[in-house]
């Protein structure tokens, strides 16, 4: 039954690899430049930020995914569902980017950066839900139960952080943006590992 | 020789995963904004409802895709040729759906249904001529007979609701929609899993 | 070395989805339609054949680059540096596709036809020399030499009737087009399956 | 232990073919050419040769890459974030492409040969970090440190010379240009293959 998770794994690699390099297409010089073309480049300094920050958003989600999905014996239509739901906002991603972009450092930051934000509170949720549909068809992998449980409370915390971060936006758009790198790099340390049982069993089919 | 099936799946999932990521290409908001970007954000809702149910169709497409190329040993010409077809289908999603984005709830909405909803009838009709040419050519593996009937019988179910639902789309647009809806709802119920001899075979070769 | 040849054909496979999927991104309406959409839907045509085209095309190309890869036991150098220009050709190919969707059926068809039946002279010479370079290195299978030069002769047969092709756009466009639909109907025919040995150790293999 | 280099070889892979098939979006004829289509075909050389080289360039790249991990045991936290910068250059890359496309031969041509020609600097700072975060960690198979340390060696001249040519662009742009070609042709030279007891293993599990 792996074989269901291996198809889905390798689409999901697919949709996220696509996500994140379609975000380029979203950097370009307004057309028509007069004057200093590296005054142009630099002034584009947005789109570069927006860039990077969602692609690193893009490859921490992969990371988080991969790890989560080695857990898993296989989806039941419950959790393939909340798992669409995980790859919708990866795919929509490139939108709120687009839309930061252009409106980093002007007027209407705020409502660009909660829109953005607010984004990341779709997709945890549909983490969220992705772990409780797990959960509930009992799909995980024997062994690894310390570790959902510390992902589950992680993709809780997440998820209220994002809420958060959201409703700051509209006041400290900066702040906002802010919180959410921390959030990147925290997720990054969760110890989502196998347990060491599922550990020592790969160590032992190992060459 | 189901080397040429994997090569084929696999090329395939390429296809699905780039069709439902570039949808989002076709979400943008109006060059030069006046106003507020939080109106300008929420006028694109017919981009997102669009975005969103292309995606959703892609995905079960997907699923429908897998689930029947599971039970074929391998394509001959013919049957490679349908194939084809279907990946035309999916290939050529993002247009209709950036047309219904466009005119949903506008003058010409009930134009825009109709391509949209008529392109689900030569997806369709693409994916009944794969079944008949798999079949013709005697390409399923043993023992899923009772199952390929099953799927025979829903892709024609299939095909003569997407042609209602387009000629239903010229006089009710947004029934034709919930139709459409309602029509993905169904499929992913349609028990097209393995014949159990088959799915033995594999909780046998599970470790 | 298998190792390589299987990465290769891996990242190849990505290349011809992603370029066969980009096709869609050319088909658009033009901004600012008046009147009916339905009119504006049945006048983009061209851009419907030359989509439908160049995606066959480019599909009966990773049929043509996967079979003939199939032969190979791994690539030296130059044999790289070949496969490379392959891969440009199939890269390239949305631009002349786009090109073409514009032209048809316009005042500088003849223009447009050249330029994308050109575009094939390319392809067919990075192929040719592909062979040429496998043969060169010795780097087929063994066993599989009467398929290789049956190949071979069909790619140089290939070869000139593109040039053919491309010179007859000048004077007479849609002929042009019909000997290009013919020459890929033709392609899809040539019998370059592995040679009798080299079956008999898959069926082998197979279950 | 090598199931996380596979899958994040895999990732890569679509990232790099991608990116390489994405260049061609930003070849496109001006909108309302007056005129012959032949002379606006040709006056986009300045993008046809910007695609080229971006085409190989990454092509380049992805055997570079290719041919490092498979020297890698399995990456560390470290070596993943220097592996992402690695990815982040190649989905970057577009981006200065189409500048370079649009100023070539042009008065501020300079400035975009400079952008492009940092792009690499950039790149190949990455490729020396995660060289480093590689050895730091001990990352690299048994057997390959003569191999490891003529990587080491050519990435940093690499390095040096990409910092050369941005320097020299500013001065004399096509000379920087060829410097980056003449890069590729070396970097395709480095005979960074695993050491011989590598090779033996190999080729001893090859049928």
């Amino acid at each position: 039954m792996t074989e269901g998770t291996d198809r889905i794994c390798a689409f999901s690699d697919g949709v996220f690899a696509i996500a994140c390099t379609l975000l380029i297409l979203e950097v370009r010089l307004p057309p028509g430049v007069e004057g200093s073309l590296w005054s142009a480049l630099v002034a584009l300094w947005p789109s570069y930020l927006a860039f990077a920050f969602s692609f690193f958003v893009i490859l921490v989600t992969w990371t988080t995914h991969h790890d989560l999905m080695r857990l898993v014996r296989a989806p039941d239509p419950p959790a393939r569902l909340a798992h669409r739901g995980t790859l919708l906002y990866v795919t929509f991603l490139p939108f709120p980017t687009a839309v930061l972009a252009e409106h980093l450092g002007g007027p209407q930051m705020s409502t660009a950066v909660a829109f953005y934000s607010g984004t990341f509170v779709f997709g945890s949720a549909a983490f969220n839900l992705l772990v409780a549909a797990l959960e509930r068809g009992h799909l995980f992998r024997p062994g690894v139960e310390e570790t959902v449980r510390k992902i589950r409370r992680g993709y809780r915390i997440t998820f209220v952080t994002y809420v958060a971060a959201t409703l700051i936006a509209l006041v400290a758009p900066w702040l906002s943006l802010a919180i959410n790198v921390a959030m990147r790099v925290h997720l990054l340390r969760i110890p989502y590992r196998p347990a060491p049982e599922v550990d020592t069993r790969a160590r032992r089919l190992a060459p």
